[in-house]
């Protein structure tokens, strides 16, 4: 990780750098809509399902940005190639050997591949801290990239430990998987690129249909985007590459057994900053705590305007739809966004009141498909 | 469908016609590259698979058409809003009441749904044709596009004929699923634009990385394409869309319980019209007979260049792979062409001979996405 000091300030300008620095070696991952979904999402849901209150009537046309077509599989790929290549730029870094000393991460998912794999495209040794129990295929996949893999023992609990023993042993440079400025402002590219992909088709169908056609709003551009939030590096980044545009940036979080850490930060004034014992939920990849630096853009900057969660039925039901009908192999915690845009009533309540007759472009973050064929029969089974 | 006498010659410039005229009505479906495909295809494969040969060594470039992206999930919506868009320019349909007459399908899948879909764009009665054993999601589905379903009893044999009645009955014109000039005109156009698509994604990377990088070959364009195989709309319209330009075509096929018909006739000199039963594979979408039209171009043209079969375990691995690797929601009849360049031993061999050393760029159909979790589930289970 380059030094917090040579770190450029967290501001959208910043995003609009680290995007052209990441540019050349991440995807430009495709922009769909579905009218399907839209439909769904505009209907009011079966008062059986929601008990006693009157359903909420909001008006959505969903946009989804679908990172799980990136490199590696997940968004992950750009905080590390972001993170890689702003290192490079830190003056003496390579000259003291840095290559050789490499990098060090702890992941048991989508960051350790992502980490491996920008490492090893500019010859930079790369170290990734596992759990035991990690699955067998992720320890693989990683390998695969070219990263040398340490097992740190069952659960997470020790793997920060272990990766710090490696950086004082070698003089590796530790990538967090969020908890940094350069990680934080990668993951922001695709909030960034989102904005301008919407636009651009927005104008397009535009010129094609003339004004008015299709009772689109007057506007160019979103409403509103929700992202996932396990650490905080996408939701953060999120937000900041929204910030000062206008476009509201909402948070979406698993409720079971405790995930929605975030939420409950967020609406009780302090950040959790533990769980008692993991979450294990069919979101997998949401397990985590907010970390200081997202929780600082999150709440202390306010640039995140609410956070919201949803059960397991409601992200497999989530899950299926994104495959069935957007065809995007993607894994759970990827469809969280768009349960809390179909399921979570008081989400749409606020859409209903906040967008009135003529609705939000609201955008969803797909952010990743890594899960393997057996682990998803597994989900649906 | 439109009156043969009306219909434009079997020829490519045709194709470019069809494509002008569907082209605001279809999705331009994207094309998709993936390097670890791509480096399994042009890898030895391992010999405890093949038995006593020596393993094939060619040298592959995967390109993947993806229509599962297209409308109603499947390349079919090409041809049925081909053959709609076609029947109203015929001179006096229109005048006669040809919209409330409508049109008439037979089909248990995709086809059906396209072919609603179309119809119901510009206001046309549509009737579909469906065995009773047709599963629940699928009717819905026809008849959420608002087409009116009649149901034609178990299995396929009667379907041609409940059509033939209400043809009589109503004088709605019949649109079959491959054998008619417009349906193949419709979908080969699929095919012109993977070829079009490739060479801007070439020149682009050219541009980019400069002459000769990444040993990509000199040339511009695909060398190859396979396409899946049952009535041959398809693959037909694809060898149409390639005729003239150099670029081979070949068809691929299951080979369970004799759904490699195409296959058997095509080398045997002989099309085979009809099976003894209907096979019953993974690859539910390739379980017909090669039609007479299609025939025509695949076999009597000469058009197709040769036919492939592969095994059920085969097609799961290839349906496996575009699933995690692609991240791709696919059908397994879609995946059937993969499966041929990964493990037709027949056609890699092929493949070494004539792409020698610079290998072939291959283009493969991915056909479509129309399956749904709970059949994803038990075909993985």
């Amino acid at each position: 990780m380059a030094s917090l000091s040579t770190c450029p300030p967290l501001t959208r300008d910043s995003v609009i750098q680290a995007c052209q620095l990441i540019r050349p070696y991440v995807h430009l991952t495709p922009v769909l809509t579905n009218k399907t979904l839209s439909r769904m999402a505009s209907t009011p849901r079966d008062s059986a399902a929601i008990g006693d209150r009157t359903p909420a009537r909001p008006i959505l046309r969903l946009w989804f940005k679908c990172e799980n077509m990136q490199r590696t599989g997940a968004f992950k790929a750009r905080g590390a190639f972001h993170a890689i290549k702003r290192l490079q730029q830190e003056p003496g870094w390579l000259e003291s050997g840095g290559k050789e000393k490499g990098v060090v991460g702890y992941s048991a998912g989508n960051h350790a591949q992502a980490l491996a794999l920008a490492a090893a495209e500019d010859g930079i040794t790369s170290r990734t801290v596992m759990p035991t129990t990690t699955r067998p295929n992720k320890i693989a996949a990683t390998k695969g990239y070219g990263a040398i893999v340490v097992l740190s023992g069952p659960g997470f609990s020790g793997r920060e430990a272990v990766a710090a023993e490696i950086v004082a042993e070698t003089g590796a440079r530790l990538v967090p998987p969020h908890d940094h400025p350069d990680v934080i402002l990668g993951q922001a590219t695709a909030g960034l690129e989102f904005q301008e992909q919407v636009s651009e088709q927005q104008k397009q169908e535009k010129n094609s249909i003339g004004e008015g056609g299709r009772g689109r709003r007057r506007g160019i551009g979103l409403d509103a985007i929700i992202a996932p939030c396990s650490g905080g590096g996408l939701l953060s980044g999120t937000a900041l590459s929204c910030e000062g545009t206008g476009i509201k940036v909402f948070g979406a979080e698993p409720e079971f057994e405790g995930a929605d850490d975030g939420r409950r930060g967020f609406y009780s004034g302090a950040r959790i900053t533990a769980h008692p014992q993991t979450p294990n939920g069919v979101a997998d990849g949401l397990a985590g705590t907010v970390s200081a630096t997202p929780w600082g853009l999150i709440y202390d900057r306010g640039l995140v305007s609410g956070m919201y969660a949803v059960t397991e039925e409601e992200i497999l039901a989530a899950t299926r739809l994104l495959l069935e009908r957007l065809k995007m192999w993607v894994e759970p915690s990827a469809a969280v966004p768009l349960a809390v845009a179909l399921f979570n009533e008081e989400f749409r309540a606020m859409v209903e009141r906040e967008g009135g007759k003529e609705g939000w472009d609201l955008g969803l973050v797909v952010s990743g498909g890594n899960v393997d064929v057996d682990g998803m029969v597994k989900l649906f089974s």
